[in-house]
């Protein structure tokens, strides 16, 4: 009997909650190596998730990705320890009730708010903690040398730096724009008296704040953006896409060690962090090494008919048992590579096969 | 916009992984508490299931039961730090494919021997742990003063300590039976000799075992089933409803402090881990606050038509949206007690609302 063909001594079990389970994957691993059960060895955190969409107009905006991390001690990029502002809720603001379907259900200007309001409770626990930890907070602006957000779209991440930056301005830290900060003739003057809980839909506070932090926001913030916006949304894997944009993609040359990179993390229902790396040692290999560009050159475009049609075939096959893929329609197929991974068969009992192409 | 009026700063997000989801999360919170992240807070685990099968012979086995533990510092039973012996393997011997069933696939027998072969991995990883933290180990039958199983049925636990015993007898620790572990009388002997990998079926042997550690399966494991074998697997709660047992159970005034008490988790796919807690305190005032005897005798009794009628029900309802349950309805279904949560609707969108009977 060889039950236990791929035995192994791992530990450690997958984590769910919408685009935030790969962040609490990468908590739940680098505790354990804080922790007195580590035994030396590395872990690897995977983010994934099934990012697509039903018909209509959300479908644009899924993507493809999943992110492997290799974590382990005397790394390049380090956590901060015992730092983060972590914010949870009960909300409905996307979900996948559905259970035989891939689809979620998903209240998308709702969800918008749950991600803003998230990024204020997370920053002001963040901020809580770093003065724990150095005695003071200066505001995102002056302590993140760069920034990551979990990045659905371009636009939500653009809005949301420009949110941390108005509450570093109203919370009276020193601020990076042409204007002085104590002056009554900031633009952003007259938020200083309104509570941040009454201005999360502020349309004119959103404008100002994008124009006057536009500068910033392509310095720090859009770098990590590279990847993510040829990719679209891979729900979980996106934040961590964002890491490889702005290690490996064109502004990396200008990370310096020491610097600190701001991360949040958001996943509906909701569960979100705010917490941050620090550069421990000089990353320029990793522009070198690093495949994703080319990776991303060798993918065929298709039409969006073509796009639909596989889609219309993913969501037929969905739950589909009892059936196994010829070799020889893999060889014909000509859609995998020498040694891509395949599904090869799902028997009825549903127990599914995997084979790599040999063509 | 009161989004947010349950939040919190919770850490945390589900873990899933069959029987074995509420051990991960025991160990997640426990590995927090021991990391930089930990921030005083109390970490609450709440291990369940929904423990049905369709219809057939395993129905019967089902049985429902949740656990809420906290885990904070100071504790009566401890974790004994840096000790576990984890086994991970890819089998599918129970699993939930149809994702719009609460049904899983079982493959019985499998599933039998996938465990005990877990508990051989887990016994040779947990036996190096504990060499490495205390120098020698001398075998669970005189390390472990109580041992508990995840428990799918009664017969499968018994197996179990009957191969640890085996697993102890051949690796040459000292035998608590009436024979000399030394002498070639020994009812095991010709064991000795033979690979313990090539005896996972050997009926021979699970019936000597099983007679010759009878005495020491009743002293030790026992006192776990007390609640257990009244309420069915509860799945993931299975483990954890034995610490109640044991603790709060017949014999739980035989439990004295500085005693070790060893668990073993079993997850299908599959997931397993044997691990140990210590007694730091007296825990004699378990007993008296223990309510769960008491809740288990006011439990209704029906027929098996009514059993059959009640899941078939919920069969039908069980991926039903747009309905609410009247309060009418609960008043006068007689199955609700005053303060009782229940589900009160769910709504088009699959938002599921609950309520607290007021009879």
């Amino acid at each position: 009997m060889d039950l236990f063909k791929n035995n192994t001594q791992i530990e450690g079990i997958d984590t769910t909650n919408a685009c935030y389970g790969g962040t609490a994957a990468l908590f739940n691993a680098v505790q354990w190596m804080e922790s007195s059960y580590w035994d030396g060895r590395y872990a690897i955190v995977v983010a994934g998730d099934i990012a697509v969409y039903e018909k209509g107009p959300a479908r644009p905006t899924g993507g493809a990705g999943v992110v492997a991390m290799l974590i382990g001690p005397d790394a390049s990029l380090v956590l901060e320890q015992g730092l983060r502002g972590t914010y949870m809720a009960n909300v409905w603001d996307f979900y996948k009730p559905v259970l035989d379907s891939e689809y979620p259900k998903v209240d998308g200007l709702l969800s918008n708010d749950c991600y803003i309001q998230a990024i204020d409770e997370c920053y002001k626990n963040y901020a809580d903690k770093f003065t724990k930890k150095y005695s003071s907070f200066k505001g995102v602006g002056n302590e993140f040398n760069w920034m990551i957000f979990h990045s659905p779209y371009g636009k939500l991440v653009q809005k949301s730096w420009s949110r941390m930056k108005y509450l570093d301005y109203i919370h009276n830290h020193k601020d990076v724009s042409q204007f002085d900060s104590n002056s009554n003739s900031h633009p952003l003057f007259s938020y200083k008296s309104i509570p941040s809980s009454k201005t999360f839909n502020d349309k004119d506070l959103l404008k100002i704040s994008t124009d006057l932090y536009k500068q910033d926001y392509k310095q720090k913030v859009e770098p990590s953006l590279e990847f993510g916006s040829q990719i679209g949304n891979s729900y979980c894997g996106s934040l961590y896409i964002g890491i490889e944009s702005l290690v490996s993609g064109k502004k990396s040359t200008d990370i310096k060690v020491g610097d600190r990179i701001g991360l949040f993390s958001y996943g509906s229902g909701l569960a979100a962090s705010l917490f941050s790396l620090k550069v421990n040692k000089d990353i320029s290999h990793f522009k070198q090494t690093s495949k994703v560009q080319e990776r991303l050159s060798q993918r065929k475009k298709c039409s969006g008919k073509e796009f639909e049609d596989v889609l219309a075939q993913r969501e037929k096959n969905h739950s589909l048992a009892g059936f196994e893929v010829k070799e020889e329609d893999v060889k014909q197929s000509g859609e995998l590579w020498e040694g891509a991974y395949y599904l090869k068969g799902v028997d009825k009992l549903y127990r599914r096969t995997y084979d790599r192409a040999s063509l």
